[in-house]
């Protein structure tokens, strides 16, 4: 549908074929993480700190060792020493060393001739804990006498005399804020606080690592990038990234939240100790709640200036977010999107980055941008209520087009912000009547996109087929999308290509599929390998006419003579050209590495019809509807699928998503009976509109679609809860007791 | 040793560091075709005809599908129709179709969940046969009231009226070989017989395959060649290449005998029918022995004319070769390289390639050379007896040089022959006494080397290391040769790179390790591609330093600028490039892809001391000598472990390996207890010789080890044996009851 409004002048570009890992995943024999098993392998088991703050006496695993099956046991002490930075960082998280730092902190790890007995063992490695005062709120751990989970984290950025807790400090902005608040009619602060969120992904992380006293290694893992686990795994073991070959699994969601390691290092030491058998670890629901990375939990105070006729004069944000033990909350990215859809000339941001006993946080789904807009989108709603605009037609007044400067200093390129607000105007859903307790919210969302180091290289079969070798992790049909941007290129079927994600020993370095990168990033370098192939079978095909390489043009899967020749000879397909190569110099390649430029942004708009039970406080989406940008839809259907998983996830955080800690700073909700996501009888069918405003930095104008979806559900499903209630809600979850609450406070959630 | 002496301009040719894979394979770790387990995995069985040649009247396999735990029956059935050439050849090998062929033909094959109930259930398959009249020996097949294997196979080379089972006839030479015989002073003509052998590889044949109905397929598999076993298995399965991704596991010998496909495509159509379920096959050694490719058996008449002084006048050579029920014998092969070492003005070849009822042959080790030297080589010695030459100077006389025209036709380039031979007579091996029964003898061989289609990639690692992505399995060290190169041409060191076998779906086509090609020509290709990434990183040294790239030179592992700006700025090591490339442009990787030119061919000359014990018959081997020149041996280790390999499978093929055929054309030696390789105790040390005349070809002179060496032992063994006994040994193997039927019947063998 999408294809013969918007892209009639492409064959396959904006069709919608089978993916071609559908059978693979509907049949089950697509394989994820835990699916490999290989002779002589052994499992791993993690012991994990059972406090949120400790001193580390000592480790006895004696007891451990002399149980029959036993292979390995490690700690710290089996890694080097001398890691500074985010090495550090990350070796410290896969095990404690002289402190556990949050509940469910590795301690240890055992490696057995079974997954029951490495349990088993795992029981008896006893670790004598001296128990040390917490924090875990991002409000109390920015207090000058809140705890001190790390002496001397903090970088140059923070100002001498900072609470202990601040690693990072942000200060940008431009223009005069103080004469932009002056300006307005209205001006209005408020604070907001948003919970951390777990990606909630189904599968749980897996591995399978093998390593020989020789430093050579393997593994197998679930991933969204196989170079960041092999960079990181050499790094935290003080091996040789060339001699680890990581090969990525299918992948039952990642989020963000597999981009970085956790137990995968283990599985490689344990190898290492126990002669190289290969050693399979698989997390369980409680580890992956308990002791991966969900996203910051943030505190937020936003100030924004308005005319009345809706012009924003000026906006001030002071952002604190924890993310976990570790520096690396996404404060800077919160802030950068904040303001992200409004042209502003003056804008202050400040930041902070605090450490708490809780999980090293990981990236999700635009990263920041969630709490961000949650914080501005209601404020700007809550503006546009007090001074009776239409909250839709503010954003449009305000909305950035290209060229403008970005609020977070940037100028913006070409951009679909505009298109995007008129066709959720135009939409239907918009005259959707509504009941009483049923209200409508409107917000907008951003996400900058994002390339990265990129590696592709296509082949020629000898039957014509051909097959592109990527670096990325398909997670939402990056090899649906890129096969048919080459098989359009190249000017064949779409089935007549395969996209593999390979191993990092057969391709060049690749960043992860994150930043909404894949389709972007690997799919552009994908056109430039396909690219490089036609001019040689151009090539080929002049040297076989007897006529110059440039006299040859490309046309509908074929070589044709041009110019002068054209007409002379018949076209050379594909399929011959290829079927000769071996005879006429050999086989037929295109490559490409590059950081691809041309990174087109995303904005989104979102509309929410919510119902609130005035009894329960229990909000039900009624309607749903996800208006967004992206640039060029290859495969409609996967670009809907990113934006109604966005916006599902958007729901969850809104509505019910958070991380419980007791008293004692352990987590109590660590499996998905406690934790609540959203399951399918919690949403209605998601609409979607695809917007399409090509990037003119892609071949066939692709900007990323990933992340931009997760952003804006948070702030309209709170709008749409002050249009049904009355009540302005400003801490997350909204869930069923605090809208209940907040009705009965008369309003203020 | 050799490194001293002969590369000293190399920091690492020439070397012997521990090869990358020794570690993994001296501590099981090493993955080969059986070690590969998947979840749901079944077993395949395959039902082999018990007949040489007959009639397949009907399978019923419904109490075989009855069985529980039965998930799915193959026959040929299954494969589709229509397929011409060596394309038919290779399905009709895979599974028979009107007729079964020989001993041991796949008939039909089934899958279970476990070995045992697959062989369960191939006992079960009911195949009713009609048993035709058979034939096995080479003279017999050849005969005009053969039975008839296959109407219409031969070529159209074949004369009319010729023999029915002779499917190709090749006639070939140059001169005048009447004129040259009647300058001769001695002409004789003599008759020899080679019987067919197994390659004798430690490892079964084994893999497993999965494919989908949506023909996409994975297959892990012990093989040479994984772009040939996907070529192979698409073809005879009517798949496309690129759908199939084929990753080969370690491999435990293959000696050409793993270049092509036996129960590959049995595993994918048994998956594809059992709903995508992986299927694992593994041979038995009976399997391996009655129904994989052992190579030729040959029967040859060969004339020479030599002047009283040695100098040879003129040859002529008719080689008939039987290579099972399907066309292929290295007849060709055989006669190119029969009378290559000697200059002759005169020479004239014919050959005949016939069917009989044995398995289809495949590669082996210089496939054919070994025969032809063995009529050859036998005869020039007995003709120096005959004129009381010595067999070593008579060759020198005749020896080719660079530019000579070859027995076989095109000019030699340059080549080492003179310089063998001349080493070989200055060896101390020719100065041991000798007791009676004891004899030596002398012989040469030939092998051309080949390239083939090679792709190979390069990347360099964020930490500066190296990965080198090559398709030809690693047989006999090539992953440690090829590191050497690409670490001398980069200037790093050879700990700092690491070689990958890659799968198909991870690199550009590739011919299999064959031909001796593998360290050539991905070699070759390789340091092709680290030049490229060489290339790239003087450019981005330029860019940082502000020049022109091409004032950057690499030295020592770094750019440093050159000319003008020599010295301006100081060198930028590939370890500092590499740790910055992504803020430089991207990745850094250098590709190849071609056939590449410039092979270079291969002599050797054996010299063997044998003691022939005239009770028994019993050949002992005092004492081998292997001299060849390797154009340059990289890692000198495994030079010589090719040439004391070769020497060690051609004294095999001399006295003891034959495949013993029953009146009903049933093989009776289907174990290695029956089918005699020489094992440990039957070999002395073999003493080797590195001669070294680089091959102008390639960038660090490799010419290709593999082959050359298993030509010269059957003739040099049968001139010991000669010289020992008095007895000339015709026919192969030179068993003890033939040498004791030799000396009983007054020396003719």
């Amino acid at each position: 549908m999408a294809k013969d409004e918007l892209t009639p002048e492409f064959r396959l570009v904006g069709t919608r074929p089978d993916r071609p890992d559908g059978l693979d995943k509907v049949t089950g024999r697509a394989r994820y993480g835990a699916d490999i098993s290989m002779p002589g392998m052994l499992w791993g088991a993690v012991v994990r700190s059972p406090h949120a703050h400790a001193r580390i006496v000592k480790i006895d695993s004696s007891n451990a060792e002399a149980l029959p099956g036993v292979k390995a046991v490690v700690t710290r002490a089996d890694l080097p020493t001398g890691l500074t930075g985010e090495d550090w960082n990350l070796q410290e998280n896969t095990l404690a060393g002289e402190k556990a730092l949050y509940d469910g902190h590795a301690v240890a790890a055992v490696a057995a001739t079974s997954a029951l007995r490495a349990k088993e063992a795992a029981k008896l490695i006893e670790v004598e804990y001296e128990v040390l005062p917490h924090v875990i709120d991002v409000d109390d751990a920015i207090k000058p006498d809140a705890p001190v989970i790390r002496e001397g984290a903090a970088d140059a950025s923070v100002p001498d005399g900072s609470p202990p807790n601040v690693v990072r400090y942000i200060d940008f902005g431009h223009g005069d804020v103080e004469a932009g608040f002056a300006e307005a009619d209205l001006v209005m602060e408020r604070s907001y606080k948003t919970e951390a969120t777990h990606q909630g992904y189904i599968e749980p992380h897996a591995c399978m690592g093998q390593m020989g006293a020789d430093g050579k290694g393997e593994m197998w893992v679930c991933t969204q990038g196989q170079w960041f686990i092999r960079k990181m795994c050499s790094a935290v073991l003080g091996t040789e990234a060339s001699q680890l070959r990581v090969t990525p699994s299918e992948i039952g969601g990642g989020f963000g939240g597999k981009t970085t390691i956790f137990m995968e290092p283990l599985s490689l030491a344990l190898s290492r100790k126990a002669g190289g058998r290969p050693v399979k670890i698989v997390m369980t629901r409680s580890e992956v709640l308990r002791a991966t990375g969900p996203t910051a939990s943030a505190s937020m105070d936003v100030k924004i200036g308005m005319k009345r006729d809706g012009t924003l004069t000026a906006a001030h944000a002071n952002f604190r977010m924890q993310g976990g033990a570790f520096p690396g909350a996404p404060v800077d990215m919160a802030l950068f999107c904040a303001f992200a859809p409004y042209k502003l000339q003056n804008v202050h941001h400040i930041g902070y980055d605090v450490l708490a006993n809780r999980p090293k946080c990981a990236a999700y789904r635009a990263p920041g941008s969630p709490m961000g807009a949650f914080a501005v989108e209601s404020l700007v709603d809550e503006m546009c209520r007090e001074l009776g605009l239409d909250p839709l037609e503010v954003r449009l007044k305000n909305a950035v087009r290209e060229g403008d400067t970005a609020s977070y200093g940037p100028t913006f390129g070409s951009i679909g912000l505009v298109e995007t607000l008129e066709a959720t105007r135009a939409h239907p859903n918009l005259l959707a009547p509504l009941k009483p307790n049923q209200g409508r919210g409107v917000a907008s969302g951003y996400w900058f996109n994002h390339n990265g180091e990129t590696s592709v290289s296509m082949a020629i079969g000898e039957d014509g087929t051909a097959q592109v070798s990527v670096g990325t992790p398909d997670i939402g049909g990056s090899r649906a999308s890129i096969a048919l941007m080459t098989a359009e290129t190249l000017g064949i079927r779409y089935e007549d290509v395969r996209v593999n994600v390979v191993e990092t020993g057969a391709l060049g370095v690749n960043e992860p599929t994150h930043g909404s990168r894949a389709t972007f990033a690997s799919g552009k370098a994908a056109v430039e390998s396909a690219q490089n192939a036609i001019k040689e079978m151009c090539k080929r095909a002049a040297n076989e006419w007897g006529i110059d390489p440039e006299a040859v043009e490309w046309v509908d899967g074929a070589a044709q003579p041009a110019g002068p020749n054209a007409g002379k000879f018949p076209p050379m397909t594909l399929k011959e050209i290829a079927a000769n190569m071996g005879n006429t110099g050999g086989p037929i390649s295109g490559h490409h590495e590059s950081v691809p430029p041309g990174v087109g942004a995303s904005f989104g708009c979102h509309v929410v019809d919510v119902e609130v039970d005035p009894e329960t406080g229990r909000t039900t989406i009624l309607r749903y509807l996800v208006v967004q940008d992206a640039g060029r839809a290859i495969h409609p259907s996967y670009v809907e699928g990113q934006y109604q998983g966005g916006a599902a996830q958007g729901i969850g955080w809104a509505l019910n998503e958070a991380y419980i800690y007791g008293e004692d700073g352990r987590l109590q909700n660590t499996v998905f009976l406690d934790y609540r996501v959203p399951v399918a009888s919690d949403l209605p069918m998601i609409d979607t509109e695809i917007v399409e405003v090509p990037n003119p930095g892609h071949p066939y104008g692709v900007r990323g679609v990933g992340e931009t979806g997760i952003t804006p559900p948070l702030p309209a499903i709170a709008n749409a809860i002050h249009a049904a209630t009355g009540a302005r809600m400003r801490s997350l979850p909204m869930s069923p007791p605090k809208v209940l609450a907040a009705l009965k406070a008369g309003g203020q959630g």
